[in-house]
């Protein structure tokens, strides 16, 4: 089958690799129809993964239909159509019972990663019960890769851990797309100020489009005076961290009003300065995580009941045979606009 | 000035009345612009309510001036714009420090009821620091209005209370005033369905117009049967009793899902049959609340953000002299379509 | 083998069976070394349990070890200690999701009830990774066989769902086994007063050594006014139903104070009258809970680090031969004083 | 009156000073019978808090008799036994309103800071009815000494911020009288393990004597190791910064296991390395805070029902004419073994 295949860093091929097989009774082979590109995949193609090592099939979302399931699974069989969460959980180690999936003992965040992923014809789900979400007769089928990661992502680390609330005030600095992903979910919370923040002129614009109250360009190093300015000296409620740098992280810091919290959802590579100086009497909490994608039920519901439309997030669309252009278009992102391209198989 | 005054069951007037004075330091006295009527203060005149006697001044809602305050008042001075809180607070006493203002030992819902009201020209407010909120200028008083009693009602005994979720579903039972209050601020959270269930066609049809996804007519005595089907068999996460009858809790029984929430706002005279033969293992939670008012800074947020539009829910408009008929209108509802009036003084 | 077997209303018998066998790739065969007796097992005697038909294996309590493994069954290995929880659960279905194990849509608790129980040499448990727990090495048994279900149900149902903190006032009503469970894992959280409630001063006596602050015998009709008194007239912030009956229902509401929590935990067999023309107002959570045991880890660990001693609960032993004379002993608690009766197998 | 002076850096003095006088009608005037020294008052008299400047008498914490009261004080009257707490709280402004006092706009820590404090024969207390605790007759008042400062910073800021609970594991690091009192208050929830960690072997068996499970002396630089044993390498569920040092933040970071909570007290003097580039994805909350005091009634109900004994905390007392020298005695701890120095008037 073809697959998107990593082969040390800065270096990917889409080759011929054998199709996946049941490898444990709680297995199931998906058969890809769409699928898409993280910027996880990114730092792993800069080498900045170690876990993913050279030849592993990439990609950790996408949709498609239950083509072989292993002897233990119970609530799949071929031919059902199923969303990839792009966490992996067994469902009953010490860390699943606390519903913490990203640390599942034998899961987490695996595909892609220690095991072949989704940018393939076929890949290999483990704990398949756990890991796979059915898909409603007509659901819209683009829109669930969303649903994958990204969303889970951005609602969880983001406006969960933020705790955003009806009539609060949020800041999210960097508006590609998990920021944006942020910034819709926020809404399902009604905060009363959602301040938009990052570089690109062009995101905040989409930004805007997509419900930002308020858009900050901190291109000009006073984006913390601005904040404070459009809360009335406050700072915000919530400071949602989606970027992943030392700088993003320090404007959090200065922009957080007493009582509030910085939630961080970017992949940081380097260590911060936190001002414990400063904030120590200051009652702020902050927050790291990676996805567990326990809010997965929750978004599917929200897709359904259409209070949730992640699909203005989708920009280009490839074939499987192109995705080598896709990973260009979405790499370049400043030129192209590109906030999430859609992979068919 | 002029005053409605109860004169005991059944017997009203609109009389003149002494204005009111400062009897604390704490207290401010308030010229009121604009009022309303209460379901509660219908009770009132059946003789329901013992703690209001003969003499009283109805009225527990409204915005107006502040015409004089005591000299212990920090936070007001004569001029200010100010939204009327239903429920007085001292902020200080074992019940406010845990933010259980319905209970204040020296407050709790007492204006209009062992106190004298607002629907008069002035009225004394006790706790004025506390009990009073800052209109900011410009706001819209008639929506302010909403939010004296109403709003936070619906939101924290039914809401909250009723832990509504993005994604969840919501059976409200009883779609007057209250009923549809809640309605408003269930979205707040984005539940994926909204159930609205009432004897009346016309409520219904404003429900609906409110944003109720289903509605269900229980006049045929099968709206059990329609919710569950509406469901799935599963039931709603949270069943809102607007009424305060043994029918219609006895309904919220029948259509709770497991491990869902019932929230009671309505107000009850006679007791209910609570099926724990059938309900002990159905990790059920029922709770109840007057409210305490403490969601009303978030409130204020949501109504300038345009978060929250609570003007559809006031159908009439009457002056202070006409509000003997204005409470005509809101008793006879079924017939005047009657929702919340509004009365200017 | 030996097992137990219920043969319709008020019979049963120690009988011979077949060796259960694996059924489902995920089942585990434990033989039985220690078992106990719950008031479930009476009500089912009783035949008010329908789901439990002639035939059954009762029980649904007890440690063992495991005999046999299904092929998907990947935490336990034939030899390793366990214990078994009393509610089975797949982990993976929609109610297992929130952590609701009792509603699981293929478990729940159905061990001795829908399928055969623990009251036997062997027992076959469905879902197993799922619903076993490993046994340390050297750990107390007869103080494990305490946590297959009186203490989850006791601290879920009652000091959980109770909301039980440091300094607050609980009482518990009803000081039987489980009542007595839920005086020793309310203890976890510091409360400043327990006060427990019965008929006999037997059991009151027993409450006072395992921590009660005060007792209360029911007996006089005046244990409302009493507790009262202890609480200076402001009631209890927690009251635990640990009965099941209508009078017991109705002195929590009399006790429980405004902004309080009646936490259900007996197993009711008619409804029960609800004051809400009293409570409507007064800030108060009720709720009920059939056991999800998900709290099971967090119990092996206080009884590992000792915060927890529930041996105190055991007041008799037998044999496996000698179960039908531990039914006796059980069923004539006022006689015997029995609370837990352990059976080894 | 006498009064102990900060007289600028490492400058202080027991003075005649003016007795103070009520300035607003909140305030209450409350001669001393007993005070005694902060770690903050050392910080102070370092020069390293710049709202307290030369002038100020110094002192946060203690018990007394209320003298006289303002116009407003509806709670207090002279003769009253009051425990001052060390924030002040109107109790109405927008952050007393979420219950975060330590923020309150015209409160807070202002208490021998920015307003003269309780070393002296008699203070000034603004905002009285929601500054004082009435103190019930035959309290031991040197163990509510205890309870203006330090108990309610241990809990709300270690205790509560980590979330200890039931079976979890928690490391204090640093056992001086602030950490001491953190290992008291998470007792009140029954975690299975608490690690005390500091240089001084004294303090480490001081730690042991109030019910450390274990201790470890982090001089050898390899305290994470240790901890990392004592847990099985997963590391601590709560870990309770008592310091205030980049190298003691450091090591929380080290021991924090996945899922949990660094929860900081110390008060910092310069920034600290947050290394996000191992946390991002560990799912860890950090927080700061400024002691609220919001459970300061919940102290006060355990003091009275024996749940907390924080008299061991008290080493040294002298009289208010030897405050010099339990300046001396409290600085000086690693010789003297002070933990809190008790100050009677």
């Amino acid at each position: 089958m073809k697959a998107l295949v990593y082969l040390g860093p800065q270096k990917k091929a889409l080759q011929d690799m054998p199709k996946p097989v049941l490898a444990a009774p709680t297995d199931a082979i998906v058969k890809m129809t769409r699928t898409t590109i993280c910027g996880t995949d990114l730092h792993i193609l800069k080498g900045d993964v170690p876990s993913c090592t050279s030849g592993r099939i990439l990609g950790h979302e996408g949709v498609g239909v239950v083509a072989e399931v292993g002897s233990a699974v119970t609530a799949f069989k071929p031919g059902d159509a199923v969303l990839i969460s792009c966490v992996t959980a067994c469902g009953k180690c010490v860390n699943c019972r606390r519903q913490m999936y990203s640390h599942c003992t034998t899961g987490g965040w695996i595909l892609g990663n220690s095991i072949d992923g989704t940018q393939a014809e076929y890949v290999r789900i483990p704990h398949a019960d756990m890991s796979l979400y059915a898909i409603p007769p007509g659901a819209d089928e683009e829109a669930l890769v969303m649903l994958s990661d990204i969303l889970p992502s951005a609602l969880e680390c983001g406006v969960l851990n933020g705790r955003v609330q009806p009539g609060s005030s949020v800041a999210i600095i960097g508006c590609g797309p998990i920021g944006l992903a942020a910034l819709l979910s926020a809404k399902f919370y009604s905060p009363a100020e959602i301040i938009a923040i990052d570089l690109d002129d062009g995101r905040l614009a989409v930004a805007k489009r997509f419900g930002a109250t308020a858009t900050v360009n901190s291109g000009d190093g006073h984006a913390a005076e601005a904040v404070m300015q459009l809360t009335a000296q406050r700072g915000v409620d919530t400071a949602i961290e989606a970027v992943g740098m030392p700088a993003t992280f320090e404007l959090c810091q200065q922009i957080v009003a007493a009582g509030g919290t910085i939630a961080n959802i970017g992949v940081h590579g380097v260590k911060v300065d936190l001002h414990l100086e400063k904030l120590w009497d200051r009652n702020i909490t902050i927050t790291t995580r990676l996805v567990d994608t326990v809010s997965t039920p929750m978004l599917l519901k929200t897709l359904h009941s259409h209070q949730l439309d992640p699909k203005p997030l989708i920009t280009h669309r490839f074939k499987l045979d192109q995705i080598i252009q896709a990973y260009e278009t979405f790499a370049q992102a400043a030129q192209t606009h590109a906030l999430k391209v859609l992979i068919e198989a």
